[in-house]
């Protein structure tokens, strides 16, 4: 079911190629001035650029609001955002169901549709329809940054290219927007850009990495266990395409880590109790424990890549090669980070109304 | 909210120090032979052993069915499961709501709850709470077995110590029950176990990494997006208390990769479309590939370690130096195992019951 | 929240005077034929028509599919409807937030919404937002009828007139499309006319009564408890705006009765085992019997009504004469039919895919 | 799925000839006082009596805390009872199974579960579950006490004796208790008794209504339309068994009246805005109006009757004469009262909750 969240609830519909994509949520406390100028700002971040590391795919992601607004105000009803598909020329698609692309959906989503589902630039498992998380995101930062929550996802990997030193939120903010590939340094940001570039000259794709913070959260968001921060915001990250790791604070390094290199001390700084080090990635327990959220969402390599490929001709069945033609972006890691950043919003938004918090 | 699945509902509910635990499941299909037995001996997996590597906590983690089973089979009710608590002294546990321990709940709980939740042993944020889930995965397994779908959960790494060969899934379910580590190589099983008699002697703690398989998951099982099959897992995993990092396939690595390189060709074996390599971990689209699904869970080091640490008194708003006596496992890893394994057999039945696979 | 149900989840969304209203529905079977004429069929029903018996607001429901249609088939994705409204004159409503009308929702959802909702047309409260429902009901009942499942509304009481007698399924089923009131009877449809237009005449409403039949549902259809047909049905039926009660079978007469007298004996007639009469309205333990399901839905008489009525002036503190003008069905009932037969029907395709009959 | 609310979540489990009934309640929220003893009066109102109205069976419905409270108060974790089940005598059930009772569960639930179920003493379709009902409702209503929310259930038909006048709230509550059938009137309480032990010297039983009323519902609690009042309750009511019908305020009676009749003008009583009548019961748009919430709920007879009735034999496929012998009640009404009451408490709580009221 395409539905997440408990008390701020989002929804996606539409595909890719079909009239709209679009999003709804639901639990947007009734009264909260939403900027619809805000949330397409956030929905033109995500959309496609003219860049040397973006598809050339002309989209103009105009989102309409068709209800839960009223005079610039929640209405305490759905809120619903469209956006109309169009340049679509899906006749290349067809060829997808007698050969499925490596790393696409074609293959899982043919047996288990048999051929029903709209199978056209991906259909209900395009990237496209990631515009319905940010505007469900692109609603709820708007909430939670009048509450002083405020929320960051930046590049830190392109293929081999890694971004190693911390940059300070605030600066971060603004450095990733000078760029485009959303990173919070602009040598590294170049040496992505290359890495970006010379993949696509390859007929290749790169894979990377999307750092997220979450400043601001409030000591004791989150349930213990299922509604635990780490399984609510990793259920969305992991929704998105392409995902295929979530770590929160150390994460996988923590497993080499002996418990007094990994717990962070707790002591008072500014007549606060918060932690020396933050390894926990702000999260005990599954609540939050004041400090920075932190978490990191890898991505893999853009499936769509112009180097032929061996796949199988399921009629035939034999096997055949496959180069998969058309617009696509070579590294999806800087479209990805705006999904990250407004959805992981979202999930934040929907903890902190389940507990009490907004 | 202490539930989670759609068609296969796991509720969990009890406290370390309470009169009990259980686990509750929703939608075990009705007729379907379940054996107290087996779902006895997944629980005495996760309970503490005598060996070196565990807690000595006397434990009895004796299961009572008080419903949904008649004659051996499902009724179609709800299954729930008690755990009776014994050996409980919980006289220790007090004075952690004035000095948290770092790397536990007790300070965003305490700030949370306001001093009403049930602190001893940790409460609801217990890793005594994983029987429950246990209990609900020993349910599921048994119903996924009878469809050829099998679950094996191993140890690839305790503090620097890592396992680097695949043993294969057979070997590995064999090899796995002869060491207290669940290591599928028993001589790295013994520097494993070394790693953490190492660390208990010296006070500390240490974590790990679990590697997870499923075979026999037919293909299509899983939904698009916030269904996907990395969303359901991961939602489980990150509950799991100490779990900070859950990757698929080639998880962060595919980061670092090329698309030629992590996409998985498909070709044809034994007149079946698989694919050739398996960077997926057996998931496109969110959707099973028919190959196996593949995941690593990271474990942060156990927070309570005998050493001294810093934390602050919240009543004198002083730092003060901690030693948190008692009985811990000086690594979680191994008893986290056959919690991995049940809860992801959990999650898959949710899925393939959601699916119509079953 | 505005979803209900559980595999087959119907979302209404939009206001009566925002740009659009519409439905989605999730969980329709991938592959099914969804004919989008049958779909504005059903939609036009429920739209006011030009005669005495209804409201004179000239909306053209024109229903279009945004999402989950491909080559008329259902994709499995969320199959969204979205309507646009038109012939908007909100400059009446601004009153009644000073003045609340009686019997509508202005008071309450002034205080709950603090002035934030769209007040316009009963904003989220209007009749008007049952489209929504009428749409997801027009989906399920395809699905429905393919498989014999048949649903059947009809106006059994205006005011004090009633029709008494039972008439047969097919027959009714023609019958209540040959008038404007959706009687089975033509004499008893003549005298409700009349008493509706009596009604307007003296600028005033009249309640009314739907009895909805459900034919074709096999054996074991719903769940003991939270799950029944009766609950599910009656969430559903509570919903749509001015309904007071909701009976299945025997119903509130069933309180007076003996159980020799209610108790439906069960026989063999063709061969199958059905009950001698249906008291239990096909339904016992919550279940179905096979018999057909029959409940009563008791509709209170329009809100708005010409005649002058006793308010009070909220910022003045101070009683005030009311005069609702504006164009009002003075019997909701008719086109409350429609409304009743699709969203009964939506709740039978949920309970039958939960029950895996589909 | 036995699983009911949203932020006052109720699960029910368990079955009638097994070892343990239970309920299971999550969202109370932590630090409120709940008193077990008063849980325990509430499970003993429903636990059967030794007078000549209710069933002879000698239960003792000792309600076993296993979860959820700490020192008198809610932790925030899930808080479950537990009720042993005893004297229980099984044997007569096996017949239902080749021959279904008139009025049971049996017929559709053979078919449904195909003989899994366990049918003993009605299993999962039993009255005794409405035992978890109770207890989910004793819990909610000391935390709706504390905030001068009240609810009170009351028998006002049995049969053809109906109790007519309204008796006010404080009065009826004391009353109710005075007497075995719970109505409010000494001298109409006394024919409700005559008319139970004429019907059960009949070999017969008898239906009933009860009327439940909610005082102190701050203004604007619900929902529109899915969430409404009485949406939520009567998916309560209807779950409970025996129940054919819910209506709010003047219900049925509505339909045959006129708007000018039916709508409750608003008036200033006491410096608030209340209505001068209440033929809404106390909700508009499904929002509360701050004024009583008032529904009725009819109860079919008890389907256990002594009398001879007609049935099948399912293997021989004849029809069979069947008399149901064993202890019941010849009316369930009385018995019915508190579970009316207590789980109208849960969803009145959930509600609240939902509003952020709590």
């Amino acid at each position: 079911m395409n539905i997440i969240g408990s008390a701020y609830k989002v929804c996606i519909f539409g595909s890719s190629h079909g009239p709209f994509i679009g999003g709804s949520v639901q639990g947007c406390p009734h009264g909260e001035k939403i900027s619809t100028t805000a949330i397409q700002i956030e929905m033109d971040r995500r959309a496609p650029g003219k860049g040397p590391v973006s598809t050339p795919r002309s989209e103009r992601d105009r989102v309409e609001i068709v209800s839960g607004l009223h005079e610039g105000r929640a209405t305490g009803a759905p809120i619903v955002g469209l956006v109309k598909n169009r340049d679509c020329d899906s006749s290349a698609y067809d060829a997808f169901r007698r050969v499925p692309r490596p790393g696409h959906a074609d293959y899982p989503a043919l047996v288990k549709y048999g051929g029903n589902n709209d199978h056209r630039g991906g259909g209900q498992f395009s990237g496209r329809m990631t515009a319905g998380l940010v505007f469900a995101g692109a609603v709820a930062r708007q909430v939670l940054e009048r509450r002083k929550v405020r929320v960051l996802a930046q590049t830190i990997q392109v293929g081999k290219v890694r971004l190693e030193k911390l940059v300070p939120f605030s600066a971060a903010e603004k450095l990733t927007r000078t760029n485009a590939v959303c990173c919070a340094d602009r040598a590294v940001a170049e040496q992505m850009k290359d890495e970006i570039v010379k993949a696509h000259e390859e007929k290749d794709s790169v894979g990377g990495i999307v750092r997220c913070t979450v400043l601001g959260v409030p000591v004791g968001v989150g349930e213990p266990f299922f509604g635990s921060i780490e399984s609510s915001l990793s259920a969305m990250m992991f929704s998105i395409p392409g995902v295929k790791g979530v770590e929160f604070g150390a994460g996988f390094a923590s497993g080499a880590l002996r418990g007094s290199e990994n717990n962070d001390p707790f002591i008072i700084r500014n007549k606060k109790i918060v932690t020396k080090s933050n390894n926990a990635g702000g999260i005990l327990g599954g609540l939050s424990t004041g400090m920075p959220i932190e978490f990191k969402v890898a991505f893999k390599p853009t499936s769509s890549i112009a180097k032929p490929q061996m796949s199988v001709d399921i009629e035939a069945k034999k096997p055949i090669e496959l180069v998969v033609s058309g617009r696509h972006d070579p590294c999806i890691v800087p479209r990805a980070v705006p999904v990250v950043e407004n959805s992981a919003a979202a999930v934040m938004l929907d903890l902190m109304l389940q507990g009490g918090f907004i």
